[in-house]
């Protein structure tokens, strides 16, 4: 039962669609302006368009691949009881003036715009500071603790470079929670939870095998930080790797460290280069004490409160499987985050295949069905290119063959399977 | 069967909480420095946060309220076959040069800032410019059309006054959909959609009887724009209804209308106070001619597309309904919205309520309850203000009488169900 949290996330609307009718398309070329492999695929393909270098718009495809990815975060912090809210990109600078993270010369950052009487506001790089300043309204006694609140909201950072499609951007969502504790003792074990949590929505994203649990630097308050590493050669950052313990050590610390696993001492450590896709924080009174959020114990005495952050970026989650799971036709999407589960492909034989689409839509099998005029390869092309997780053809020989051909998207070969057997092979 | 759409949109997803663990509170006094009634009763109830004037942050409470908002409109602009997207709230001054709104002296809303090579960039205020940009990359021929495009997107308005609480904010969630036509036949069609489904959302919303499509300027391209009005004397504008029609007329056309009721004449035109909680509005070439959105027609011709344009603000709306729907102990939200269907109370009787709790959510209805240690008139005043549909009191007295107390936040009074009679009466 429910002590903490919602009782169960949801993910985004089934649905079903015509191709016919979508009106992203895909292109012949790559675009030759983006060096990443994520952008120049998620762009031909009609996932998502370039406004600026860094700012990338969400199309339907690409937004049904994002809204998969928030709303498993989103299950995952619910169920370590985390609680949802929305706070805003526009940002007050007096409480970045109580930490020193203001001036631009300390956090570089910063997007800052005015008011129309001049006063200067700054755009959210991320929000340690609105929400230990929010809670100071909500936490007095240590009955109010533990908690932990968490959002999906817009950052805004001012990168000098913008040059990795999806996996550095200067707009983007971020999954930001953070933990209030009573003291040392609740923080560390709250954040053994958001570890199995972190663990868990990386498995259930398709990253599992390919993320390692990183120890980086704690920076001045904490031995450690933890950041989840996926291995990809489109990655910048370098860490070692510890197969026995499937963790890994940053390059910061991999001196301090003496190049042995932190876990098993494990000295046969492997370098690869990976991408950040979520990261771990003790902060324990870094933003409370500057801040003013303090409780009073079980002894009547004020103490600071002591906290966690917990970052996750849907969008750059999305460029890294882009990134791993993909062959040279196009994008390989890992079920669980597909924009729609089946490609319905018909090569002339429309009567039949809209009756297929009619019969997954009422078993509520998420399709998109190639209704199009146009050839047999160049529907291929598409549906390799867009890389839903089956496809199936219905054509003058399948039909022969008894059924229609369902071939998956990470297989090369497809078999023919009796119209009524469709369900029982793709489920 | 779906053709051009999603099949289905959901709701936010289900839930329950303990009240204990909620990590908001409710406050004693309504903050004394908002004016708006709705401001002070959703920052009291811990709905929202105020960071700076115009600018809120969505709370538990509040962010599901703001969630269904949005889970209704998106299921109804989903019914008529608009398709979802994500643009960017930073924006390339180029497009807003080409049709004359970069400049602060014509178009007096944007915040601006800058990278660090100096370049400026604005904020969102809206997007007919980059969206009608973008579909340049998608329409070619008469074939591509029509198609309507939407998104759930947080703009940014350089407001010189912010004091109406959520109905004029500075940063806020907007429901923006265009929809593309060859032809002005075909936007006149979709507009008449448009319609209906701005009846069915308002409708949805619970505020159908009070809210009148409203004849207002169609500024130089159009005869008039519709808005939808709600009535309340939190409303900034003056609108005239006729009661035959329930439609309205905007202060600012009642001359040229000559004081008439655009749709029957009538003359007995009732003057209102009213917020305008959406908009519709016939863009025709405006966008498309100096931007360059053309297609082929049958003929082998290019001709410019015909753009209609169709807003709502989901914080409006809900700041709205709480002006309206209230009294003078709190809110009172339609079921629909409500962020939770139960206020569970329970009296010094935690191990009775504790079973009903786990029943009800067995039962998938949404409840909050409290099993806060504080007195029954503390969790009343809360009860009261929070304003969840249905109140289920477990005490004493209603054990006494055969079961638990259940009385409607909208009615006076309650009375005694039998246990097994709790989720027909609220059902």
């Amino acid at each position: 039962m429910p002590e903490n949290g919602w009782t169960k996330a949801i993910l985004w609307p089934a649905s079903a669609m015509k191709q016919s009718k979508l009106f992203t398309k895909t292109s012949k070329q790559a675009p030759s302006e983006e060096t990443s492999f994520n952008a120049r695929a998620l762009i031909q393909a009609g996932f998502i368009n370039k406004e600026m270098a860094g700012i990338y718009d969400f199309l339907p495809l690409g937004l049904r691949v994002l809204e998969k990815i928030i709303a498993i975060i989103r299950e995952e912090m619910n169920k370590i009881g985390a609680q949802e809210v929305l706070l805003t990109a526009l940002q007050n600078p007096e409480l970045w003036k109580k930490t020193n993270r203001w001036d631009d010369a300390v956090y570089d950052v910063w997007f800052k715009t005015k008011l129309k009487n001049d006063t200067e506001l700054g755009l959210a790089t991320t929000h340690e500071e609105p929400l230990t300043n929010l809670l100071k309204k909500h936490i007095s006694s240590y009955k109010d603790l533990p908690k932990c609140v968490y959002q999906f909201q817009t950052k805004f950072r001012n990168e000098a470079r913008a040059k990795s499609g999806l996996m550095r951007l200067r707009e983007f969502i971020m999954k930001d929670a953070y933990s209030f504790h009573a003291d040392e003792k609740g923080l560390d074990e709250y954040y053994e939870k958001a570890k199995v949590a972190y663990a868990n929505i990386f498995k259930r994203l398709g990253l599992g095998e390919k993320t390692y649990m990183t120890f980086a630097s704690g920076g001045t308050f904490s031995k450690y930080s933890h950041e989840f590493q996926t291995l990809t050669g489109a990655g910048e950052d370098t860490i070692y790797i510890c197969e026995k313990c499937h963790v890994a050590i940053n390059r910061e610390i991999i001196e301090d460290v003496k190049h042995a696993c932190t876990e098993c001492g494990n000295k046969d450590l492997k370098e690869e280069k990976a991408v950040e896709v979520g990261n771990i924080f003790k902060l324990k009174t870094k933003y409370s004490k500057p801040l003013g959020l303090s409780f009073m114990n079980m002894s009547g005495q004020p103490n600071d409160v002591v906290m966690g952050c917990y970052g996750i970026g849907p969008q750059r989650v999305m460029g890294t499987i882009v990134e791993v799971l993909h062959d040279d036709k196009g994008i390989i999407w890992p079920e669980a985050i597909a924009p729609f589960k089946v490609h319905l492909v018909s090569l002339n034989k429309d009567e039949e295949a809209e009756k297929i689409y009619n019969d997954l839509v009422q078993a509520g099998i998420e399709v998109l069905y190639d209704d199009r005029d146009l050839t047999a390869g160049e529907k291929f092309a598409d549906s390799d290119l867009i890389g839903l997780p089956y496809r199936i053809i219905v054509s003058e020989k399948s039909i022969k063959g008894g059924g229609v051909e369902i071939k998956k998207r990470s297989e090369a070969k497809g078999s023919i399977v009796k119209e009524k057997d469709i369900l029982e092979t793709i489920k």
